[in-house]
């Protein structure tokens, strides 16, 4: 595998600069480029902002601010570069056209890997002369922060890009979910998409305000979420019998309208995979244990964050 | 208000248990029934499970599990107490026989409270002889530790039930959402269920595993939501811009397949009341503020959520 050194960020708002911070605190160099004319100062206005908690995670031995550079064109960012990050405006013209610039500019070998929040690589990589390094590196917002990063090729991707991308990605920290298959929205995305646009739907229809759905997710499932996923919160509602009970239980709730999305049929198959994808998920640790777990965890996140908040007060 | 020194809880599984856990916590008396023949030893498990993490966060004086009595009939729990909270099957011609059952037995003008997760008290207090005093009070599991409780009324109940309900779920430190129409799942659930029917239709496609859907969960967007709700989480999204250039700028991904949810249009009544809705929650807080309680929360949910699974593994 090459060895990553420089990491060109092309496209320098919320996710690139975020990127480009978790690079720098990772002690990389970093090769920027951004076509607005105020993204230079944007950009480390949103690295200064990010080196306190970055720097309270703990910085990579020679981590700089420093080792940013901003240039005034792609290629000259992208040239010198081991790896290449495009976080480029969620268009697919656009990317399609950024990829293809980028893909001309940088070195042989060295992987591409987009930003993109939900476009297949497969519909973004058709204009690129070597589209065998271009690879979905699709990171959560702070990407500084946030460890998941979804990784996927397209049809035209070859294999040890995938592999390079993940392997890159856990290096510098990051919790990598490689997919198989290409999927609009990828895994979180989708969830995360479902549950946005329930809540777009009650404010258009004066079912909840803004702050009540807010609410709800902070006071409520959201407590639960950082430790424990949505399987396993519900395996957990099971009792001791588990998500077997929880879905035999409440399985016709299913086909209530509890949200304008419409539930699978609830097959044997498909009971059957909840429940034996929950068993391996939770391994050798017993229901007791995992509640032990999950209620430790709780209190701990309600008083990570009223600490969190209560230093922003003062 | 009816002074409250005893609760009784009707149906002792998951819910039920967890209610009775909590009202114990906070030095009340209570009173549980539940048909099933080995409930009250489930029940005094469950209660010993969850003392620990209860006296952690610390409990009220005089607490002890001996002010539990389990009694034999439905009748003799429910006749001498303040407040009666209902969490027995989720169907729907259960949940009306025994709002009734329980109606007949409570004392004058107290609260009979369900902990259905999504009917609406209108369909379920049909049978009651008094349904003026019948609310939802909608927790989460675990109903000790999670904060959340929904409390809405249906068209025969009367305000002044609602309110108590709220007075007495706040006494006893809940966070209450007051829901001024009945909505079939009210609102964390709709939001929650959107989110596990698109997880349920992605494992009977072989889209994605359990595991893969925990993780693209715990270890992405469920460290934002403990801290900032959804839309505030999208408010940040959009940079010095907020969730005005957010939706100017993802709102055409809101028309891609990113999860079997379509999305509502967006007309510029709903772009506004996004924008003013988190204007309004953000308060004084300006979106560098926002974004550094973001982060300080985010690393403290990590370290939290870390040490709780590292104690659990020793």
């Amino acid at each position: 595998m090459r060895e990553i050194r420089t990491v060109a960020c092309v496209g320098a708002g919320v996710i690139g600069g975020g990127w480009a911070a978790h690079f720098l605190a990772r002690g990389f160099r970093v090769h920027a480029w951004d076509p607005a004319p105020d993204a230079e100062e944007k950009l480390r206005t949103l690295i200064d902002r990010a080196w306190p908690a970055l720097t309270e995670i703990g910085l990579a031995e020679g981590a700089s601010r420093d080792a940013l550079t901003v240039f005034g064109t792609l290629a000259a960012a992208v040239e010198g570069a081991d790896f290449v990050q495009e976080s480029g405006p969620e268009k697919l013209p656009a990317k399609r056209r950024l990829l293809a610039d980028i893909d001309a500019a940088a070195g042989q070998n060295v992987v591409v890997a987009s930003s993109t929040s939900g476009y297949g690589m497969t519909e973004m990589q058709a204009d690129a002369r070597t589209p065998g390094r271009l690879v979905v590196g699709h990171p959560f917002n702070p990407p500084y922060l946030i460890p998941l990063v979804e990784v996927v090729g397209g049809e035209l991707t070859e294999p040890w890009a995938v592999a390079e991308a993940a392997a890159f990605y856990r290096r510098v920290g990051k919790s990598v979910i490689t997919m198989d298959r290409e999927l609009p929205g990828f895994i979180a995305n989708r969830l995360q998409e479902a549950l946005w646009r329930e809540a777009l739907h009650m404010v258009a229809n004066g079912e909840a305000t803004v702050e009540q759905i807010d609410t709800a997710i902070t006071e409520g499932p959201g407590l639960r979420w950082p430790a424990q996923g949505p399987c396993l919160t519900f395996h957990l509602a099971g009792g001791e019998g588990g998500m077997a009970h929880m879905l035999d239980h409440f399985g016709p709730s299913l086909r209530s309208p509890w949200t304008r999305l419409t539930a699978p049929e609830l097959t044997g198959e498909l009971r059957d995979a909840m429940v034996s994808g929950c068993a391996e998920e939770a391994g050798e640790r017993s229901i007791a244990e995992l509640v032990a777990e999950r209620d430790r965890a709780i209190i701990a996140v309600r008083r990570a964050v009223a600490q969190a908040r209560d230093r922003g007060s003062r």
